[in-house]
């Protein structure tokens, strides 16, 4: 089925993504159906079209189906049952094999080395007595994480010397997990790139992120990496793209080590928009929202040429009240996201500043240190 | 009162300049409510406070205003009546006093030429017989313009050797109108601006204007004139931004004609964002369309500064049926504006191309041939 302007595209989760996936349709002369659960979702205020029900709602979801043209999410936590469902009655991007993969650490792991790249040392855990063995295999320090629904560093423990297993693993609801060994890396890293329904794929530039509790605090684009790291890591957000048959935006988080002959570690694949790439709304020709629009319509890939150099912050919490006084600053572009509650920590919003300079290619040598 | 991000703007008129206001509004958390006549209004799609009323139902207008914080309007033609009701309730913005200056040919040319600044010649024309009086006055060829409602070329007649005067004002339905000379112009331009609560003022770069059939077909940013020209035009529309007391986003369109003497003559003023500024979404640190919703808000005025040099063409009628094609051309930003119906020379969307050149200032001396 051909997907033309004035179809309607499902996007299930209510959350800034899809607030901003929603936005994004606008623009290509397309509506947006939001499907959440949360009656305050940030998405509903962008859309007369919207259903609050549960992701396990088989009629509303069958209801959604029958009012849209193709179903897409905004993270990856939707249970994957509910993505299978939807896919008996209309096309689902990216897959629920795809988000079957990701959605699961321990199998994302286990496929991203059966590709021959690199990732943290793991182990899976299912017990308190595997943990034992695990942490006896990897060592300490090393973080145990559930295997589902993380994000954000939500469910995860980190296992140091004299850290008591059987309480890490308990502080975790004693869900299966998996116990990663600690990267010393110096940058953390993601690519954020497209694949078409044709087998097209385009990448923005390798983004460089700071992280602040395990939240997104800050990007930089370009990342100053060595042109080999750089092409290093493209190549292998190329080859998890092509190897999943993947249809949308998807992210891959690396960590890059001080060490020239070891190429970027995979830490993690978001099969969706990330926010590593909210730059691109106010930095590219074409933004990730709508990129990811095109890729599930079937449409043709936009072009991801940067207008600059570019610096994104994440407003987590009280930050978003400095809101004023951001909206001042010269060639601040400032997004908020609608969220009623402010909660430390939360994303409420971020801002963009392209620089002036010409786009600069990725050619700084030392940039590992 | 002070507004904030999670506070509701309204917005009469539901084409996509509601609809791009909408989601400019979106972006900066704000809630947008759109009133207008029409139930397929494109804005319509963009959020789900809406109201489907005639602009003089009164009591649609109460409750209206009663659920947003300011208002605003898409376009000129609302009734002044509408504008001066909804201010008894909530701060409406641009004023309708600069509604009454502006969407009045005759007032807008007076109050024009109060300021010193040059227009066409003009006479107003109440009946058959002033308008050979005013024929003789300012000869043929002439324009003969309804003074009010009149948008892309619609209210127009134009008067030639031989031209049946009768006839010519019967077709405008014998409604008032004004007479003007036809200007020799060499380009047509457009100064877009804004100016905030406080007197603060902030132009885009002057934009060169093709039109066909009297719809705008294409922009063009550096418009190619003189740095003296560009500087006229740009304090032209600052002068008529301060005289009005202005809030929000106004365009200035202007002539500008082959004589160094001769200064930009004011055509047309529009008490509105203007699809002259469409590229402003791609191509702009911060969007027209923001920028106004920034003025009506009281908040601080963004950046206008520019990221390359721009084209914008607007797709009419069947041209909308090429958005595939588009879509695949490199560097193309799409805008579909969500209308059910294609009609010859209807503004179904735009294109706009940001150019790879650092944004180049207004230099080339020979402008104007």
């Amino acid at each position: 089925m051909s997907i033309a302007p004035g179809d309607t595209i499902g996007i299930l989760g209510g959350g800034q993504l899809g607030r901003m996936l929603a936005l994004a349709a606008a623009r290509l002369g397309l509506k947006a159906h939001i499907f959440a659960p949360e009656a305050d979702s940030p998405a509903f205020d962008v859309t007369p079209l919207q259903t609050q029900a549960a992701y396990n709602d088989r009629e509303a979801l069958a209801r959604f189906a029958s009012q849209v043209a193709v179903v897409t999410y905004e993270f990856e936590n939707i249970p994957a049952a509910t993505a299978t469902l939807l896919t008996n009655w209309r096309p689902v991007f990216p897959t629920a094999d795809a988000l079957a993969v990701t959605q699961d650490r321990l199998s994302e792991k286990a496929f991203v080395g059966s590709l021959g790249i690199a990732t943290a040392p793991y182990v899976g855990v299912d017990d308190a007595g595997s943990l034992a063995r695990a942490v006896a295999q990897i060592g300490r320090p090393a973080i145990l994480k559930t295997r589902r629904f993380g994000y954000d560093g939500k469910g995860q423990a980190f296992i140091r010397e004299g850290s008591d297993l059987g309480s890490a693993f308990r502080s975790l609801g004693a869900a299966p997990c998996i116990l990663e060994g600690v990267v010393p890396f110096v940058r953390e890293i993601s690519v954020v790139a497209a694949r078409g329904q044709d087998g097209s794929f385009a990448a923005y530039d390798v983004c460089a992120n700071e992280h602040v509790q395990h939240v997104l605090s800050r990007c930089a684009v370009p990342a100053s990496l060595s042109p080999d790291t750089a092409g290093q890591a493209l190549e292998i957000a190329r080859c998890i793209a092509t190897k999943l048959q993947y249809v949308g935006i998807l992210a891959v988080e690396m960590f890059v080590v001080d060490d020239p002959r070891v190429g970027p570690l995979v830490n993690e694949i978001a099969p969706r928009v990330h926010n590593s790439a909210h730059w691109t709304i106010d930095g590219a020709a074409t933004s990730q929202f709508e990129q990811h629009i095109r890729a599930i319509c079937g449409w043709p890939l936009g072009s991801t040429r940067r207008h600059g150099s570019i610096e994104m912050r994440n407003l987590l919490g009280e930050e978003v009240s400095q809101w004023r006084d951001l909206l001042s600053r010269e060639g601040a572009c400032v997004h908020l996201y609608g969220k009623r509650e402010v909660r430390p920590g939360r994303k409420m919003g971020h801002v963009t500043v392209v620089g002036t300079e010409n786009p600069p290619v990725e050619t700084s040598g030392s940039g590992q240190n």
